[in-house]
């Protein structure tokens, strides 16, 4: 976790105007998204079993402009666009307009809008917005993070057979493949199994004790960044399946999520596996 | 498909008044389950990963009562009471009052009322209540089912790559296996794959499009009546993993739910698995 004010050259001011931008950006993402919900989405192939409706570039293009309007030498990453981690810029924002692209497609009322500002590639600030059940969740570096205000705090449980586990499938067969070897351990082990198809929005429902643990072998920087702060602020841990924690300057250290037990518990659970490969 | 009018002897006023005191009954248990959330629920283990809120009852004696004041002869089958569909009466009510507790008693917005009535043994009439986004599904057999009054269609897809499949995971070690194995061979052919927790709403967004392929190789009758009739309703079918079709007096005979040619795709994926065991 980054120490406190680490983005303190702009002093206090500059940091709370960027935390009102990003929570404005996505309540305005968020309210579009659902004003065009329902309207014969247009849905476009930009991949093997990945999709894009005109309603995620209309959303990333809204909270593009506004970045650009208010913070014009702020870099950006955006899921419709780039996959690394400028560092062109100090401060960078990472987006994803609709996570859970496929979920809003097909009117299933589980997706989110994710926005994270990164600083000197640490985590400062995270915003998941649920516009559906209009839950607002946000976290700034060494500061907690909130569900529309209130604290949110992961479970205290301490043992996988109490846990509810998440997951997201990948879309490569090999991954796939992979996935179910990985669930073909844990589903053992746990209470139950949820694929709710939003990594943000199953990541911070973990920060808010409704969830136990997350898994997935190929979580992307914009699937993360945001719901990974706001969970690590909430007491939880994010890191990969060798239990290196997360780190936004190292792509393979993320794709477990859990509270401090439980995600050691699921790397052990997992070691005999995962050494093995 | 039962033929149209099957409940006949009593007239269309009795099945409307049925029909009615389903819907009555599902919004005030929906009403009841949304008051009642997050305020410190009650949680009590009944079974092995199986538990019930003090929610669950209380909204299921509101149905029972209801249903008794109006139609003293009929008889009731429920979640937390019995398993087995009574010959007693010739009308009964199959009813789940919380479709996806765990979800419910851990905040997480997927769970259902489930209303079926059946007559002499065969669906009449179900009807599915999801109380956090207000939308009341049901069906009559023989005319069809709606949401909110508007007509529901399953999907048009024809191929096991454009589909979204879902499933529920069983709580025991050898079911959970065989649920594995299965979903081993399912999601290298599908587009991708949800578990949302709530058996009733799973089944009925198939009938309303935004799901393709449910499967659960132990689904419950309550789970199964009124969300088997919307779906069929809709187009749908509704079988075990050996093809054969849907029917309330033959236990065996579900496990499977999708638009005709999915459903006879799944079967015939699975085949060289089930016939082998």
């Amino acid at each position: 976790m980054p120490a406190k004010n680490r983005y303190n050259h702009g002093g206090m001011n500059q940091q709370q105007a960027i935390l009102q931008t990003a929570i404005e950006a996505a309540r305005a993402a968020g309210a579009l998204a659902l004003a065009r919900r329902g309207h014969s989405l247009a849905v476009e192939q930009k991949g093997f079993r990945d999709f894009v409706t005109a309603a995620d570039k209309e959303a990333q293009r809204l909270i593009i402009d506004l970045i650009g309007e208010r913070f014009p030498d702020h870099g950006i990453i955006a899921e419709e666009e780039d996959d690394s981690l400028s560092a062109e810029s100090d401060t960078v924002w990472i987006i994803d307009p609709i996570d859970g692209t496929s979920n809003y497609a097909n009117d299933i009322p589980v997706f989110a809008v994710s926005i994270a500002v990164a600083h000197h590639k640490h985590p400062l600030i995270g915003v998941v917005y649920d516009p559906v059940h209009d839950q607002l969740f946000s976290a700034v570096a060494g500061e907690g993070s909130t569900v529309n205000g209130q604290p949110l705090q992961v479970n205290s449980k301490n043992g996988l057979g109490d846990a509810f586990l998440a997951l997201d499938w990948s879309r490569g067969g090999s991954q796939r493949q992979t996935t179910l070897d990985i669930l073909g351990v844990l589903a053992h082990e746990v209470r139950t199994v949820r694929a709710v198809g939003s990594a943000a929005l199953a990541i911070v429902w973990i920060a808010a004790g409704r969830l136990d643990i997350y898994f997935n072998i190929n979580l992307k920087l914009w699937d993360i960044a945001a719901a990974g702060l706001i969970v690590q602020e909430a007491g939880g841990q994010v890191g990969g399946f060798d239990g290196r924690l997360f780190d936004l300057r190292d792509a393979a250290s993320w794709g477990v999520v859990a509270n401090k037990p439980l995600y050691a518990q699921t790397v052990a659970c997992l070691q005999p596996y995962t050494s093995a490969s």
